[in-house]
């Protein structure tokens, strides 16, 4: 494991201020303490501390200069997209400068004869969608914050989403990328033609959590909208039935565009907070979406209805117009906000299993709760095998807490024995840092090291996020400490200015 | 760019003999003069180089510790599989260890759950389609080198084949790898499960032409058999009408497997050599081929029939079989070899440029030829633009090779002029390293340096291949120094044992 970098003197992160100015503008760095407070922590709100000093670039060159000031300096950024992350990798430092893209919003250009789309970092995902929608195109990665979530922030988690399954996540849709290195070099990565010679290292950029610089404009891939979209819900008497629908489904050799599974618990929360009306006494309830021409649309309906109905379902629904589809995606989209209306508190875990292997874990995720008595709500992309278990508890019940991040952390376990992986689409940041020790050997973990050192030489690219150190793990690799939720020491409560 | 490593002294190297016996056993060691010379190029055959000693390793363990040997004595490694590769790649060192991986063609397991294949870096890429057939499965990327070429080398290189335009390159089909690293370290990046957190250092490897270790065993997606597959040959007076078709298509978003043209020097070539039978006086013909469900395929082909026939096709043939469709590829698949009855000597050119360019780079192309009186074969995948321009020259006739090789350097300018790339699945090897100052600027090229070198610090893998040299290259960065085919000096010539 890498030292953790040591901190800076509050004195010098100060002298940097007039410096960030004449880069960013006046109104383009921000040292009021309260408005630094607004940006304390990303979606994953239980990690906190106040950034020393926010910059908001408006241009790619703007950033690289700030990284290369931050570089020379020894000066540790952290990059902020949106803030919607679920696995503080936009956590700031005290010590540094969190960077912020959201006054970078222009679509620089749709090329529909080239299909594809290049956009400054802040542009919020589905506004691809919006603008390529006239020209009878979309962008495809839909994570649920889509409306919010910045295509730079979708790049540094490698973001997925409901629609994974048949189109894959965000690093199957970039096709190039300008970034600025951590010292602050622009560099190109990939373009619109479709190979390019040398090291492919746009995929190793993609899911790098802001550990290797900032995207500073991306081009993404436009996928012709498909000529018809159906959207069924069955529902079921239990998780296994409606896990073995899912296997029959992809046995079958149907490829939905998005299959995704919620259970009883989840479905009384999705009710509570959005009234989706789901059939009433479903234990589980699939969404299975297929789009692509009618004629195959059609005839995978017919066969997904089939399929189901020959493993238990007792109702199948399909949504015959947009305003119907909207009203069964809202509940599974809204499940995670919902949850707090049936639980004072929760931690929303992501892990991933082969699809195989779906069935088993779910069975041992039920025992794990039944074992606690701490209550486990389901929710998850069926097709791929990645859950995201919601483990629940009051925190006003002394020792709750550590109860339900315990079985949190032996759902993982789970993931990890079944050949899985600790993150599928939230990310490692701070979060799970010190997970990663599970599924890497010190050989891996060492060839990542060397690589971020290759691209990150001083160290000062978001330190202490993706993987392990001594200070947030324990001296000795391997050994985890702890886990969620334990907030770090909020060290930047401190005023700077 | 990097210093050329200085060359292992021949008596240290003669000392590595035993050991590398001890690792690989008696027989899996050549020294024998002879048999060393059968390994002294790739398919690129005027680079020669006799390597200094081969290996033959039967287990990944092997291999790691070969590699180990050659980070600890400095010495340099060629990693090499079937040897079809076209660049260069694989060309062997007097001064190093060849790495051959052709005893390592087990195949693990035909895991048809999971929808994948566990394989030795030997097996040849037609193999696992073999394996994977008796269960409805296929694996996708289809170099026309298939029955030969190997996967650790599809891998090194990421290959791609005519059905690139629907089914993406190696790199969308591998899940997981195991490597042994340039130190002999042996390191799994991905899996099974679809993601995976940390760097995705996967898609870096694929493509790195054995600068960053070898891999020892392949993860790969297995795809269900199409229900239906139609195969269509078009032809057409003129390459512009041909290029016509294919946009039409495009752009009335049919997606084809394959689109595939061929113009008349490239016809009159593959009618010399397998009398495939085209449509007599074809100014070039198209392949497209559709496969998916039945419905589909049928509604698409009279799409493609109809838009081919708008854009002047005067005939166009339909396979109705499997021998039929065999028949038409034949023509197609053996273009590369067939030029050799027409023509005593050629360069194959592979290039790339956004499909939108297509019609004026062919047409550029054909004005080179005219001033030049050089004639130019063009064969090519034209769905996703990687052009194959096959250069014909006399090699007898004094400073023909000259002038056939700046004609194939002006088709990489236009490439690159176009907002192309100078390699579209063929590599870089030696072949192009000097070339790659042309796509990238010294900062790119300084960050691949630096990505290398953090995973090969002592700078033992494939040496000389991939980034530029001085050595090769000459000093001064950015200077371009001759085009190809300007054979290295065969420096091994010299019997080492």
């Amino acid at each position: 494991m890498p030292d953790a970098p040591t901190r800076t003197d509050p004195d010098r992160l100060r002298t940097l201020v007039p410096r960030l100015r004449a880069i960013c503008g006046e109104d383009g760095v921000v040292t009021d303490a309260s408005r630094r407070r607004t940006y304390e922590s990303d979606g994953l709100t239980y990690h906190a501390e106040v950034p020393g000093v926010v910059v908001l670039p408006r241009t790619a060159e703007q950033v690289a200069a700030v990284l290369r000031l931050c570089s020379e300096e020894g000066v540790p950024f952290v990059p902020r997209g949106a803030g919607t992350g679920l696995s503080a990798g936009a956590l700031p430092r005290a010590d540094g400068v969190l960077v912020v893209t959201s006054r970078m919003r222009r679509i620089v250009e749709i090329d529909i004869d080239d299909e594809c789309a290049v956009v400054e970092p802040g542009v919020a995902n589905l506004d691809i969608t919006r603008a390529a929608a006239p020209h009878g195109y979309y962008y495809a990665p839909d994570p649920s914050s889509q409306q919010v979530c910045s295509v730079g922030g979708n790049i540094a988690e490698n973001s997925g989403g409901a629609h994974c399954l048949k189109y894959g996540f965000t690093v199957n849709h970039v096709l190039g990328l300008q970034i600025a290195t951590p010292q602050g070099e622009l560099v190109r990565l990939g373009g619109k033609a479709p190979e390019a010679p040398g090291y492919d290292l746009m995929g190793a950029f993609i899911g790098s959590e802001g550990t290797l610089g900032i995207a500073t404009e991306v081009t993404v891939r436009l996928l012709r909208a498909p000529e018809k979209v159906t959207t069924l819900l069955a529902a079921f008497d239990t998780v296994d039935a409606g896990g073995a629908a899912v296997s029959s489904v992809i046995s079958a050799g149907v490829l939905p565009a998005a299959i995704e599974m919620m259970d009883a618990l989840a479905i009384e929360a999705a009710e509570a907070a959005v009234a989706c009306d789901y059939p009433p006494g479903a234990g589980a309830v699939l969404i299975v979406e297929l789009d692509g021409p009618a004629s195959d649309v059609d005839a995978d309906a017919a066969e997904v209805r089939r399929l189901c109905t020959g493993s238990g379902a007792f109702e199948i629904r399909e949504a015959s117009g947009a305003a119907e589809r909207a009203r069964i995606w809202k509940g599974r989209k809204s499940a995670f906000a919902a949850v707090g209306r049936i639980s004072p508190a929760y931690i929303v875990q992501d892990g991933v299993v082969p699809r195989t292997a779906l069935g088993e874990v779910l069975g041992d995720i039920a025992r794990l709760s039944a074992e606690s008595g701490i209550r486990v709500a389901n929710v998850f992309h069926a097709g791929d095998g990645n859950l995201h278990p919601l483990v629940l508890f009051d925190d006003a019940e002394p020792g709750a807490g550590d109860r339900a991040a315990e079985v949190s952390g032996a759902i993982l376990d789970l993931c990890i024995r079944h050949g899985g992986s600790i993150t599928g689409e939230h990310g490692v940041g701070v979060d799970k840092a010190c997970q990663m020790p599970r599924m890497f050997d010190p050989a891996d973990l060492e060839t990542m090291d060397r690589f971020r050192a290759a691209l990150d030489p001083g160290g000062t690219a978001n330190p202490e996020k993706l993987l392990p150190t001594p200070r947030l793990c324990g001296e000795r690799p391997g050994v985890v400490k702890g886990a969620h939720p334990h907030p770090l020491v909020a060290e930047g409560k401190a005023e700077l200015f």
